[in-house]
């Protein structure tokens, strides 16, 4: 057994899961009891029975985090059940409080099916002020989010696809400072068509990039063409792609400046990386190895290499983006994570790194850089105020401010 | 604004609640994250998908109980809906975790429909080890409890029924000692027919009373009462009041040996207890305002007077109960939570009163009272190993010590 696998493992059985609640008020004795519990409790619920708004200022639920999953795509596992996604679920949980201070908590769901688990989050929204969806595979998770936004007032985010397409986004802001490139005039070539993929080509679009062809695992995507296609990439090909070029990986990426892996080790080789425009980017982005290794992608031309592994430079961790991102939407109250918020995000984690400190090796802040979640949270939630989704207005630097006092991280 | 009232609000405000999610590990550094996340986490989630078992010994699911409420019968407030119901729902979480050690989680479902509770709360399971249901209104609370206990393989415990039911059956185990009365002899008038009133009944038939009448608003409840019955009562009606006496409270009260009420203020009349039998034991427990007040009832010839109130002796406090039986419950794994344990509950707490302190003013321990918890456990614990519910085995003592060293009551 590895000595990770041992050491993991005995720090998982020796506290029973990493998740506790705790109470934040004393009940040591009958008078705590009569403020926490019977009789006070009444008049704080009678209050919000009046007014169901004060629900956000009388109970938890405005910094609770619903970690909603169905098991079926956890980690590089796959579909191995609500009960086996319990660790990482909770493990979430516990980034979303050491992170940014909010509480979060772990709902692993006993259901495959698209329709339950939309009516069970339905169902359980009074309790949280926010949805994080989890490790739910493709094309399931998209039809979730999207019913799930519609039908829901408090934000829902699958972090899966946005985290990591902000973090590789601002990422991709500060590669193309170094490449003297704008995101009007690159062509991007994604590599995987599955939740992360999609949402990067879509945040690209956001961000103004028109030159985009997704890559799966039958070639580029195009409209019409006559195999393995599904509505997502339906979609996704009325915007990309628009010469309808067919072909390979290969074929695709001749030109381009870009590539965008979430896909398998080894699907870009160096041949493609010299097809490339020059100071080629790359974002091998597989797990646990990447489509390249960056020494090979270096060797071939690249200018900058991210990854998702934390031992080499440039590390894709979703971690820079979704604790933020929920604290400042729950402390103005948001009721949706919007393209705005997302941008904003972005923003937040690219200034981080200073035109002075900027270099191949350093376009992503460090994931316990303790900057980034407060920063992070007073942009996203001023553009949630400036874009209507705040139902409070909050001054974003008490927002940056109480961030950093609540975080505990080194 | 009274004084309660104004510390009450001003608590909840001050904390934005009362609950908050805890990191039990180190979450502070690169190497913490290895462990309690990726890539480490992937080991306790490989364990569990190859045996599901294992997820009581790796994430907090057996540590875990989710309070659910539909928000229908709040405290005596009603039908007061999910969101209001919520700071009654953490309180609860914060008892179980305060005289037990157990975690708990509110869960207010934004539905009132029998058939999506349960759906809902069979979805859930894989997160939870204990189901702990909350002021849901009868008679659904009824079908919603028999079928999540059907269903689901964790216990499932309405307390407002059982809780109830257990300390007052264990108050009168004691004030029968006093009255020198036994169950099996005795003649018991209950008043209202909800939650709490079904559930006593039960558990004195359970304990061997077979002179029972249950009366409602109507008078007393017989089989084949042209009015105002229901599934439940109709249930009740084959094993009490066999020679079906039609009348008043006041009617099926003549000789009777105990009065249970969980109705409302005033229902029951000095002259109602005059015409008791010798030695009358009353449990008045409508709330805020008993059936009738401890003075009154023992200028009439009560012996014992019990009440739902901390400002009178005997408070028939469910926070006896509850923290002590999931304790035990999940430390044996238990899949259900049976007669027997129930039993077991009455039991301890009954025990806990020797002979030489047995008063009328003392037959039910005092809720902060630190023994209760540990052996309410324990003897719960005991009597699921026995009955073949625990799927494990461990030693009652250890149980004991272990809620000892949990409680962080004073």
């Amino acid at each position: 057994m590895s000595r990770l696998r041992e050491k993991a493992l005995e720090m998982h059985r020796t506290h029973q899961g990493k998740l506790e609640t705790v109470s934040k008020v004393a009940v040591r004795n009958a008078e705590d009891l009569s403020l926490a519990y019977s009789p006070g409790v009444a008049e704080p619920c009678k209050v919000i029975y009046e007014d169901q708004s004060k629900v956000y200022d009388y109970t938890v639920k405005g910094n609770m985090v619903a970690v909603v999953t169905d098991g079926t795509a956890v980690l590089g596992l796959g579909n191995i059940g609500p009960e086996a996604a319990m660790p990482v679920m909770e493990g979430k949980a516990l980034l979303f409080k050491s992170f940014a201070g909010v509480d979060a908590f772990p709902i692993c769901l006993n259901t495959q099916d698209v329709d339950k688990i939309v009516e069970t989050v339905k169902l359980l929204e009074p309790t949280f002020g926010g949805i994080n969806l989890e490790d739910i595979a493709a094309p399931n998770c998209f039809e979730v989010e999207e019913r799930l936004k519609k039908e829901l007032n408090i934000p829902v985010f699958h972090d899966d696809q946005h985290g990591t397409a902000i973090v590789t986004v601002a990422g991709l802001v500060n590669a193309l400072k170094l490449a003297n490139k704008k995101m009007s005039e690159i062509k991007v070539v994604a590599s995987g068509a599955g939740a992360a993929g999609i949402a990067i080509i879509k945040l690209l679009y956001s961000y103004g990039v028109r030159d985009i062809i997704m890559c799966d695992s039958k070639g580029t995507v195009y409209e019409g063409r006559p195999v393995g296609m599904n509505p997502v990439k339906n979609e996704v090909a009325k915007y990309t792609n628009r010469d309808k070029v067919a072909g390979t990986l290969a074929d695709a990426l001749a030109g381009a400046d870009v590539f965008v892996g979430v896909s398998v080790e080894g699907a870009l080789t160096q041949e493609m990386v010299r097809s490339m425009n020059e100071n080629p980017i790359i974002f091998a982005m597989a797990n646990p190895n990447p489509e390249i290794m960056p020494e090979e992608a270096k060797a071939a031309g690249a200018l900058v290499v991210g990854t998702g592994r934390s031992d080499f430079p440039n590390q894709v961790n979703n971690v820079l983006a979704f604790p933020g991102i929920f604290r400042g939407a729950l402390d103005v109250r948001a009721t949706h994570i919007n393209e705005e918020m997302k941008v904003a995000a972005v923003q937040a984690i690219a200034e981080l790194i200073s035109e002075d400190e900027l270099h191949p090796d350093y376009i992503i802040p460090a994931p316990f850089d303790s900057r980034v979640a407060p920063k992070v949270a007073a942009y996203v939630a001023k553009a949630a105020m400036e874009t209507g989704v705040a139902r409070v207005k909050v001054d974003p630097n008490e927002i940056a401010e109480k961030t950093k006092r609540l975080a505990i991280i080194e």
